[in-house]
């Protein structure tokens, strides 16, 4: 069941039904204004991660400062991009499932969609599902240039996939896919610049190799919001694929040299509770916070500390600082922005303490 | 929005798409029916926790076997009850926003609602909303007996509360709120009892000593699954709260006297790449199958080890197992059911192989 929307416009923050997610207008527009900037004087263009926000309203925003499409991880969230408008899209991961495949190549009638791959079978059931729905899909090359997780080797392996999405006849080859996820949160600079090194020539060197073949690659995608800036002044990436540069998390900001962006995301939560001295209970536990990526913490209350998450319940620890006030709402900085978003239906725009609007997280659970 | 359902009645379980929640039909059912032989000779009755299966449909087989109602932690889980057709609700939770006592007042029109109170200020609250709204209000008093989260000190504090509430012209001493959350996971069986018998022996107390001021408890609440067997033998406790027996998850299966209940839920994932000799990956990380209480456990599959997660990818490393194929799908056992049926907005019934059902999670996200 949809959630009604915890606010109206007009409505003071302090208003506002927790727990919400809150969105400060002022700092997420920076954000975005930012990010174009930063790309601007490269080569590459942001194709944003639409799995951050899920939201056709916010990748609009992105498109209409120069993105030239989004990223998804999942075909369902391709599905709430392009139904809400968004014309360029390209699922970063690999599909192997015919009934998702066939969703897939419904939805290139309205959008333009392109995906991955990092098998030869898979590559076959795409070109199954293409030509069933009478189309042509690009494909990308996945290749795993350091994250450990999906893709093929850079180098030869990736030329021979290539060569069979492009032999293949409803299909396209699309380029390259080359995101490194476990580079983006290595707190010191050098050891993530060195990652990335590492990652920026095992695509270089692919590039080159597909281009002896006659392979030219549309895209080569990848960087996230600790290390574009690297992807992006490689000469070799076209688009970079960040999105929780819109938001940012507690993560991010815990990296030895954060990313130049404003904290926007905020998690409104209430205290329910004031049962000791030194504690108070608010009602965002690990279902409102996510903590795979550790406990959300307190924005602007020094000598709070959010220490401990059950399920609805979050405690907060009082420590020098003044113990909140039973019912006194607090704004919480998500631990990490991307499942804390997938948590709600609504964000709730903020700018100067009101309410301005609310925005529909179209894709939120949009898992398949 | 509301994700479309994975499943069609009729469909074999592998025909599913993923990531999904099935439930295994019988191990669900013998487990509503060993709860209910388990307490029968009991004092005690069930009021099973509905923030772990967050379904009237779940909720109304309980009570089929003898559950005489529902607890929920949320304003909007009981909303999701009482529309559901569920007569009998405590949402067994502080609550003290306006918006939130009011929604909970309008609610006592078609089913009796209850709630709970841990502060003089909160009963003022509940008692304004129940007078606003021309209804009585039943209040219990929570005593913090161990858990160290919300709740008044048993003894002469909780007295006093209650004798508070019952002065209330709008609302009703309901009794008392005496869960230990924190003993449910002790992975020993002398330790967790040790910290049961002082929790009961402190109920108790607070009873006999209500009793003396003429304040009788309708309601005396709490157990979990892995405590309840205390609670319900205790000859204090009237109500049990257990949520989880009815599905289980790999966190209880890590006591050392495991609950008497199979395991009924599970995610189904499917393998979507096989980059390594060694590893394949799976289409449920962590927003699939939340990990604030470990990772997710393969079912069945000795030799297989759920190893890593991301947003929305899982690692398998293969040990020793058969690598599972390109495309295969597989049973995962949640490490913590209650947030990860949060993540789902439909349960797929399964028997012998085959979905015969399909229950939408009509709380699913109700935080509010």
């Amino acid at each position: 069941m949809l959630q009604n929307p915890p606010a109206q416009p007009g409505m003071r923050e302090e208003e506002v039904d927790t727990p919400a997610l809150i969105l400060d207008l002022d700092a997420f527009e920076a954000n975005l204004d930012s990010m174009a900037a930063i790309l601007a004087p490269t080569g590459a263009k942001l194709r944003a991660h639409a799995k951050t926000h899920k939201s056709p309203v916010v990748a609009l925003q992105q498109m209409k400062r120069g993105a030239v499409g989004q990223c998804t991880q999942k075909v369902a969230e391709a599905e709430a991009l392009a139904w809400g408008g968004v014309p360029d899209i390209l699922v970063s991961n690999e599909v192997v499932a015919p009934r998702k495949l066939a969703r897939l190549a419904a939805l290139s009638g309205i959008s333009r969609v392109a995906l991955c791959a990092d098998h030869a079978d898979a590559v076959g059931l795409i070109e199954q599902a293409a030509q069933a729905a009478g189309t042509r899909l690009s494909v990308l090359v996945e290749i795993d240039v350091g994250a450990g997780r999906c893709g093929v080797s850079p180098g030869p392996e990736a030329v021979a996939l290539a060569s069979r999405i492009a032999a293949s006849r409803h299909l396209i080859f699309g380029g390259l896919q080359a995101y490194h996820g476990r580079a983006q949160h290595i707190r010191s600079p050098e050891a993530r610049t060195a990652a990335i090194t590492s990652a920026v020539d095992s695509t270089r060197r692919t590039v080159e190799q597909l281009r002896q073949q006659g392979l030219e690659c549309g895209i080569v995608g990848g960087g996230g919001t600790g290390t574009f800036r690297h992807e992006a002044s490689s000469g070799v990436f076209t688009e970079i694929q960040a999105g929780s540069y819109a938001f940012m998390d507690a993560d991010y900001a815990a990296n030895e040299d954060a990313p130049p962006f404003r904290q926007s995301l905020f998690l409104l939560t209430q205290v329910m509770s004031v049962p000791k001295p030194d504690l108070a209970v608010v009602d965002a536990g690990h279902k409102a916070a996510p903590t795979d990526s550790g406990f959300p913490q307190l924005w602007e209350r020094p000598g709070l500390t959010y220490s401990g998450a059950s399920d609805e319940h979050g405690n907060l620890r009082v420590e020098g600082g003044k113990r909140p006030k039973l019912g006194e709402k607090l704004r919480l900085v998500p631990g990490h922005c991307d499942p804390t978003i997938d948590r709600y239906d609504w964000f709730v725009g903020v700018r100067r303490g009101r309410v301005e609007c609310l925005w529909p997280i179209a894709a939120r659970g949009a898992m398949s």
